[in-house]
């Protein structure tokens, strides 16, 4: 290790560029005033309504799809909900990078797909963004965290207040912080 | 394990019928409307004014609770709440199934009772209750997990950001994810 | 151990005279009606601005801070930010006693720096605060727990979802709950 102090600032930058393009931004700041006045204040059963707006900033969104008034999402055009998929209320959709939510698969909430993190070992933080992958018939249960770069492998549940920080296979219920192997999903 | 494709739709059908009664759903909406309007905006220090608006959607409420604004309550009349008790800011009490707090014990801030699950071994991921009882004298400290069923018994205390999957004995104290034994509470 | 029954009530009781001066309560009043006009609706950007209040309110603000507009901050006369340290979105601030967040330093989304407990082995349970001390280039990332008491030495960072009870080395990576020593932090 070298000396730190030879680094300047290893945190975010105020003067660093942003790794954002201004388009991106603006696109952000229009969401988020559509989120607002359209999205959040919408009564729950109208997930039809949240699919269009969803959509219209370029989401891809399926059939029955079930997005809730407060779950929160970055970016609609890096995120894929397909048939029969649920993002819970107080769920945080942080999709600087694409995010996939697989048919008839759930994240429950207060969970938290967090597709973003900083190159700590680099001297100036820059943001590292990667895809999260969750495949069919995914349980996401209450309160996950799941790390950037995670794909979680169809049929896998994942148990409450656990944090993935590796991919999950399939079939499988992992729990813990870091979540850890169960045992095999079995349906009856 | 069986081929789960043979089992269709392995998360909440939206076109599984509701386990809720019709009558459940409405008194839910008028409690979330009373909630809204008169109970989250309420002056923190008028406890009995919320205790009055739990007792009137039928909790059982003890004297001298405090029931902070922004703790959210599913169904009141799941709710019992004995004396002394204190259910804090940012608390989810999710009391699908009955939830007891028992004589001058405390669920602190960002804490999540979660009184329900669902079957993910049963193909169509069937809603599941159970109650959660909380002893006397009891602390859950700060952004813990209480899953469905579980018993904190007299004088255990909870530690911060634990998860409780099991039972916890009398004047023990707890912690981690999930929760294990770490000593004995004794009092000075 | 003693009989608990002997000690009446080990909660927080509401007969309890409160551990804070009538001076402290006023100023957090009004502190709390400032954040809510002024603090918490104004636009990103606008760190300058939030800067101003807390300085406003006691707080030690340095060169280029951001403190973000939805961090909670308990009692700002109890906050130092030093140049180019940062709170995030949906952090909070529980500084019953001194939070010290260093040069360069960044507390991210979901944070928590709980800077007080009470005395559970003490039947009136009496509120005990103790400082955070956070040095310089260090990085709290998302949804970390930071217990009273704890020092962050510099250039330290706190993996996502971690809850810190102890003390945490310069230049190391921790994480987990409670949080362990990962590996050294090297820069490139």
């Amino acid at each position: 290790m070298q000396e730190p102090s030879a680094y300047g600032t290893p945190a975010y930058n105020p003067n660093q560029p942003s790794p954002h393009s201004l388009k991106n931004k603006l696109v952000r700041v229009i969401w988020n005033f559509v989120w607002l006045a359209l999205y959040r204040p919408s009564p729950k059963p109208l997930h039809k309504w949240r699919c269009f707006l969803l959509r219209l900033f370029g989401a891809k969104v399926g059939k029955g799809v079930h997005p809730y008034p407060s779950a929160k999402i970055w970016a609609p055009w890096n995120l894929e909900m397909d048939d029969g998929s649920c993002l819970a209320d107080n769920t945080d959709c942080y999709c600087v990078n694409k995010i996939r939510i697989g048919k008839n698969s759930t994240v429950s909430q207060y969970s938290y797909l967090c597709g973003a993190t900083h190159d700590y070992e680099h001297p100036l933080m820059p943001l590292v963004s990667a895809p999260i992958m969750i495949g069919d018939n995914v349980w996401i249960t209450a309160d996950v965290f799941i790390a950037p770069g995670v794909t979680i492998h169809d049929g896998a549940v994942v148990g409450a207040r656990s944090s993935v920080f590796s991919d999950v296979n399939a079939w499988c219920v992992v729990a813990g912080n870091p979540a850890k192997f169960i045992k095999k999903r079995t349906l009856k």
